[in-house]
């Protein structure tokens, strides 16, 4: 360690953060892609610079929709974006494009968030896309959309797409990101099943049915009658808002203005009733305790002996020759007996 | 503590835990339901003896079909399962009725599997009925049904049916304790809008229309027809089962026949593909962390100084002012530096 790194400290540290969010929030295109590539770091040196912006950044965040895009492979969620995008700017609105793929090995790696597949957007200077984070977990590439989202919003972003794909569990992380969810679908090939997971109509707030144009438009109507058939069999979420079923054609244009009055109708309804303001409370939690339990049960997977003990008690459990409650005393208690850690770095 | 609780060791416990269990297995009714209790008990003492209790019964369990009933207070849940039972006693089945409701105050404070409701099965020897345990967590009451499961079986209960009504997450723990979740409904007057929960629709594996006699008929041929097509559109969760849409009558028995058919085509499937074997597993595993989170969590909470950190940093979090990550890494933090916690009792 050298007499320069010895000046590396705290206050430095923070001056640094202050620094780079005042860039942020005074446009600095470049200090934006920065400051998400420092909040993405998983460098345990990193953190504490992580922090110290995520801190600066908070005041300047809040103001924008923040919106969930699902829907599987070859709906056209790329074209979507675009379209909306491009509609978005011509109104007046900044438009960020992030992504959550937890499958990427890589960032840059994943065809969500991907500029080439959005080019007339990524050229807008109004428009921001960036790819998914890479690697960890589900939980940890959600926590750092969402710090990332708070980087955006801190440089005038206005409106905050989140895209994602069916894989995992990741829908269920992107509703906990965002205030509106939405549904994107294609007519099938005469096929009704739309391959749609079970759960994720039931969670959008609105679907929308693409390519409603040429020779899937009649297909594209009946899809949207019966998708809204079967929303009305459901009782809403919430009392202040009816989930909805559009249409549209990315390709052409049609519906795109609509479905963003229908989304502007959604914050209106939920800024009333004060739900945003409950929701964003909740999902903060959520993420804070998230990362705790990870944190608590990778510490405890990784004390020494750990290893053994699962690896004896896991299979006797999914066998049926042991209870899950005893199981889970004698890793508690093992854990209780081991775990003469060290202290945990800060 | 005098020289009789001296002799009260390890070994007399773990002996009297064979010996009742070796009394459900031998059809003992009362047993059973001292076992049961014994297994409900929060008490830190009565744990060594439950462990052991569902270490010897454990053996004996697994050899039935486990069936999850939910619906809306009024669709006729008690007059469903009855018909249901009755039904499969008939058939020469025996029938374990559970319940998880973890409003419940009190053990029998709850309506769910009350035997007042369910009159005709609770007087047949074959059939054994049980209110929810009560109090704590919903992953408590949850786990305690896993081990309820366990001493029924042991006793050859071979069909046994949890009942739930839709509180706060309780469908999603009673899908974890079963193989199969149906769902109940009724005809509306009129009103499409049958007030079922989001996300119930797409976790049932059958939905059934109930009530459809008399006045009711048209509108359950209706309801029913609606909800086969909603349920189209939506991708199975498994390549084994395409869910259903039936209509009974649990007044008249229409269609109780019918419903246990496409039971056992269920258990057939499921079977055949694995997938009992896979999910028991899994959810044995995951009552097992559930246990493990908890607690783990709980003694988080409990430990010096750790109730004011978490009444500073939440409110914080809640309102924007600190990232989750950071109050994350200050609560666990806070816990490694104060937590020099005595032994944990065993």
């Amino acid at each position: 360690m050298n007499a320069a790194s010895l000046i590396d400290n705290n206050d430095t540290r923070q001056t640094r953060a202050a620094d780079l969010a005042g860039r942020v929030a005074a446009g600095d295109r470049r200090a934006l892609a920065r400051a998400i590539t420092l909040l993405e770091s998983r460098r345990p040196d990193h953190r504490d610079q992580a922090e110290g912006l995520v801190r600066a950044l908070l005041p300047r965040a809040g103001d924008s929709v923040r919106i969930g895009i699902t829907g599987i492979p070859g709906v056209g969620k790329s074209s979507f974006i675009e379209a909306l995008g491009l509609r978005l700017l011509q109104d007046g609105h900044r438009v960020a494009v992030l992504a959550v793929d937890p499958t990427s090995p890589r960032s840059g790696g994943s065809i969500l968030g991907d500029k080439t597949r959005m080019e007339k957007l990524a050229r807008e200077t109004d428009a921001f896309i960036r790819p998914t984070p890479s690697g960890g977990t589900l939980g940890g590439v959600a926590r750092r959309t969402w710090e990332a989202i708070v980087a955006v919003e801190a440089q005038g972003y206005d409106v905050v797409l989140v895209e994602t794909v069916g894989v995992g569990q990741s829908e269920t992380a992107v509703k906990d990101l965002v205030d509106m969810f939405l549904l994107l679908l294609a007519p099938g090939g005469g096929d009704d099943l739309q391959g749609i997971k079970k759960g994720i109509v039931e969670m959008a707030d609105l679907i929308v049915v693409n390519k409603a144009d040429g020779d899937l438009a009649q297909a594209a109507d009946r899809a949207q009658r019966d998708y809204a058939a079967a929303l009305h069999l459901l009782r809403p979420a919430h009392a202040d808002w009816m989930p909805q079923v559009l249409k549209c054609s990315a390709a052409t244009g049609d519906g795109i203005a609509e479905i963003w009055s229908v989304m502007e109708d959604f914050r209106r309804a939920t800024e009333a009733s004060g739900r945003i303001v409950r929701e964003r409370a909740r999902q903060a939690a959520t993420w804070m305790w998230s990362q705790v339990n990870e944190t608590m049960i990778a510490e405890l997977r990784a004390a020494p002996g750990m290893a053994d003990i699962l690896a004896d008690l896991e299979p006797r459990v999914a066998a049926g020759d042991m209870g899950p409650s005893e199981a889970a005393r004698r890793i508690l208690d093992a854990y209780a007996g081991r775990a003469k850690s060290p202290d945990r770095d800060s």
